[in-house]
């Protein structure tokens, strides 16, 4: 049986942890949530990185065969030095949703949207090209759209929802791209809105393209039978309230760490 | 001359440094924001009150005569600890802004907005009603103007902009307050588009209330003469590309520190 060691930002790598549960249900996880350093999106990569150090440690610790870096920020901008430091294979989420979106794209004309940290970082940019050098790429980080999705604002028909929504992807829509990268966890809560800001292009859940990723390294058949284990940096309560939400399944526990 | 500390979870706190500089012209300062950990409203008040404490000491290292916590969210949860721990004064926002909205009120009907630790530690609420036990006072978390404020979307005429401030002060509004104190740094960067929202409310900003304290303790008059110091936690680059406008006067360097 495998265990996977995951890490965010914060609770919204939940949603990358759901994918690789249902890509393999066999899999045992230990996540853990930086939520006394949330977010990572608006912060230096050399702050990020040593953040994504600390965590990778912590996870380490535990016996993990893999390492997935579920922030897309730490993705773009620490995985070399996570690799560095760890001897476990490590795989962020920025990659395998930047080749699921080359593949995807029948024009090649291809945009990407995440936090600023992600976008200034041209992770995803470079990632796309190298796996099709002839595509344009289009990118915007999107500040607001994290906290909409917090704050459980994302209705389409919601006057303040679409108001955003159109704002930030008026540049991707006017580049006539034909499919959409949501390199954030947060933004597929949004999916709707922007499907509809943009129609007929196809968009791209990191969270999925990692998740058949680790489907193939570890296979997928099986039983759900591995254990879960859940460490946050913040005290639990606020984490609790929502994990069940972005997990998909109940989490009853979450241990308070120091990292 | 005098020198102050001041820290906050960001860049908001200059707002404070500007409004104190203002009434005591010739105070020195040193200022240090915690950029690394940005923000504190949404963390519980242990992690608060941990990295408020891991701030002060740092700057209680500087000889300040005073300290004033400019980030409302600290004020509101961690002045007790801040107090017992050091050997100088404490100032945080909260009382200053509580008591100036409570003398303000013609009708005794108060209204607060803030970050939702801000909010959820009643820590305004608690103020007003001792200073005016006989107040009524509605309070409500507006998770989003943080990062309106911080994408420079403030336009009163911006229909985004009219929507979120509409949609967090409707309850608010029925409430038929006569002031309202903004209990966040960055909340006064939305003056105009909250009053057009509140005709006829008088709004306090807690930044000016404390200013108003700082001067009582240390005289107004003279020149400016001191010295100014910034620190901040994460890189400097993303810190200084805003300070300005912040303090409302050049801010050219900043000093990366590890607290």
């Amino acid at each position: 049986m495998s265990r996977i060691g995951i890490f965010d930002s914060g609770v919204g790598g939940l949603t990358v942890q759901r994918a690789v549960l249902e890509a393999v249900p066999t899999a045992g996880t230990v996540y853990l949530g930086d939520t006394a350093r949330v977010p990572y999106g608006t912060k230096s990569a050399e702050t990020v990185t040593q953040y994504s150090l600390r965590n990778a440690r912590f996870l380490a610790r535990h016996e993990i065969d893999l390492l997935v870096v579920a922030c897309n920020t730490a993705s773009a901008v620490a995985l070399p030095a996570l690799r560095e430091a760890l001897s476990v294979p490590v795989v962020g989420v920025v990659e395998p949703g930047a080749r699921v979106a080359a593949r995807a794209s029948r024009i090649g004309r291809i945009g990407v949207i995440g936090t600023q940290g992600t976008i200034a970082s041209g992770a995803y940019q470079a990632a796309i090209r190298r796996e099709r050098p002839d595509a344009t790429v289009v990118a915007r980080a999107c500040p607001l759209f994290v906290p909409l999705a917090e704050e459980g604002w994302t209705d389409p028909r919601d006057e303040v929802v679409r108001g955003v929504v159109r704002r930030y992807l008026a540049p991707i829509r006017e580049a006539g791209i034909d499919t959409l990268v949501l390199g954030c966890t947060h933004y597929p809560l949004l999916w709707s809105a922007i499907e509809a800001e943009l129609p007929g292009v196809e968009l791209v859940d990191s969270a999925r393209a990692i998740a058949a990723d680790v489907r193939e390294r570890f296979g997928g058949a099986g039983p759900a039978s591995g254990e879960h284990l859940f460490f946050v940096t913040d005290t639990p309560e606020s984490f609790l309230a929502v994990a069940g939400r972005f997990l998909g399944r109940p989490v009853l526990t979450a241990e308070h760490v120091d990292v």
